[in-house]
């Protein structure tokens, strides 16, 4: 083969190659299919690597809630963590943002409220948003309930005036998520919280895994649209005996990828007993037996023994143009 | 004396004796003062009783609030306390109230939030009642700062929706107090205290003893208004040592009358330290002292010793037609 030949040869196949590659990009574009690149590869990772953001919702509901799970954060081992805006105790965490601003904290859009004892309703006041709240003035109790009942107008404005009133009090939230999932409910309150978290330039929480029973989900995200690989969330079906054991099985488990794991944190002490009488599911008991575990050795240990790295929602959000 | 001149006089003087009877009681209407009898001895007591209502402020505002004053109400000690309406554990004293009729409870008009980590607002919401919130969205701290800054027409629609809101929830109140004092903290604030108070025939809680230090108070009150002729209330220049030799002197230097002990219970623990951080005064260790007090036998046998009789609101707030 002569020079001139070979010459030839490399660039027709420099050219073909370039060609491809332009067809892949503007074939992806088009299509509006996400990059080809992986979350774990676009964080910078390889693309085997396995990510776990450790979650603790709820802050703001409790002193208990907010000292365990301040408590957890600053341990290490739990990276994340989400705020309830229309909770009580929400100046005590705002004060913790403002003196912390490197904590991963984001919000846990709320428009329901679940207990008997302790009870919250609208940030926009019950006469603005009177569609979200139940006979006694408070947002309802079940998800179910709230989607079935809300004006989507008052719910986009009431999620509005969480994020808003959170800046007020001097939070940055990194993402959002919702309270009890009601804004995955169905088509119309999803693409509320994905139109506000776009504008807010905010993940949301999301799992790809979920799409298979929310189908109206792929429809709703775009390209440009964060999705975790799997979230990892424990279940009333687990005994308190198998607690430990769950996570550490779901941790060893864990496959490359990005993952959460979602945990609510409290102290099994009387307040907590209070706000959860009778409902053992989330309990108190519950979240004590949560912050046991991510506190523990026990989680330290699997987290090394297999390679996971923690991550929080402010590196995925940086993604975000 | 013969029959017809003793007749004649008896009839002049049961006529005299009727005559002078009518024109004492158009006296009194006319010149607007109290009729003559005591409170004590409006409610049936002898003029010489010593009566006492040991009244529990705070009511709602907390779990751990909620757990130490029903356990005081129940202890029979206690005989009154009132409930702050914008407080998040109202749920539970309501389900409390409706579960317990008799028990006597009143409402502590709210219209300043005073802690740091626990925070509240109006029941409004904050758009329908901007003149009553910070520049944070919540109740001024102080009540001087509270009276300063608020439109008297939405104070007066807060305490009304405040009284609204405890009977959609099934409290149906005996009495009506001001938190911090912020409604007798000037004039017009006091004769909407009192105008609303009237309008739904309950008793407010008032002492003659405060006429020296707001003598707009007696302009604004009528012959048909109640006022007890003392309250004692514990000050935070009694040192942790002198709590109950305050109170055990207090009682047995009780006058005749009618006097109200205000006490504020809660138990000394996490929820109530986080509540009232950095502030001893009326904090969780104070109100733990009030607990103990109002709780112990040296409390019952003082008050046996010095024969004073436990009253509730809902005794005097019949005298109300």
């Amino acid at each position: 083969m002569n020079e001139k030949l070979l010459a030839f040869i490399l660039t027709v196949a420099i050219l073909m190659s370039l060609a491809s590659a332009f067809a892949q990009t503007e074939n992806a574009r088009s299509s509006g299919q996400a990059p080809s690149k992986s979350l774990v590869e676009r964080l910078g990772y390889s693309a085997d690597q396995k990510l776990l953001i450790v979650h603790a919702d709820d802050l703001g509901m409790a002193h208990s809630v907010n000292r365990a799970s301040i408590k957890a954060l600053e341990t290490g081992l739990v990276s994340s963590s989400s705020i309830m805006v229309p909770c009580p105790w929400l100046p005590e965490i705002a004060a913790y943002a403002k003196a912390h601003p490197q904590a991963d904290l984001g919000l846990h859009l709320t428009l329901t409220s679940e207990w008997k004892q302790l009870r919250w309703g609208p940030v926009l006041g019950r006469e603005r948003a009177s569609s979200l709240v139940d006979s006694d003035g408070y947002f309802y109790s079940l998800e179910s309930e709230a989607a079935a009942h809300m004006d989507l107008r008052e719910a986009e404005s009431e999620i509005r005036a969480q994020i808003e009133r959170a800046k007020t009090l001097g939070i940055k939230p990194t993402h959002l998520d919702s309270h009890m999932g009601t804004l995955y409910q169905n088509k119309a309150l999803f693409e509320v919280l994905m139109k506000v978290a776009r504008e807010n330039k905010l993940p949301v929480r999301l799992s790809k895994e979920w799409f298979g029973r929310a189908a109206f989900m792929t429809s709703v995200l775009g390209p440009d649209d964060i999705v975790l690989d799997r979230i990892i969330s424990i279940e009333p079906t687990v005994t308190a005996e198998d607690w430990s054991r769950f996570y550490t099985e779901e941790i060893k488990n864990l496959q490359p990828g990005i993952t959460g794991m979602i945990v609510h944190l409290a102290y099994d002490d009387e307040e907590m007993k209070g706000v959860t009488s009778e409902h053992p599911n989330w309990g108190a008991a519950w979240r004590q037996r949560d912050f046991d575990f991510v506190t523990s050795e026990a989680f330290r240990r699997v987290l090394q023994e297999n390679q996971v790295k923690l991550v929080t929602w402010r590196e995925v959000g940086r993604l975000i143009k």
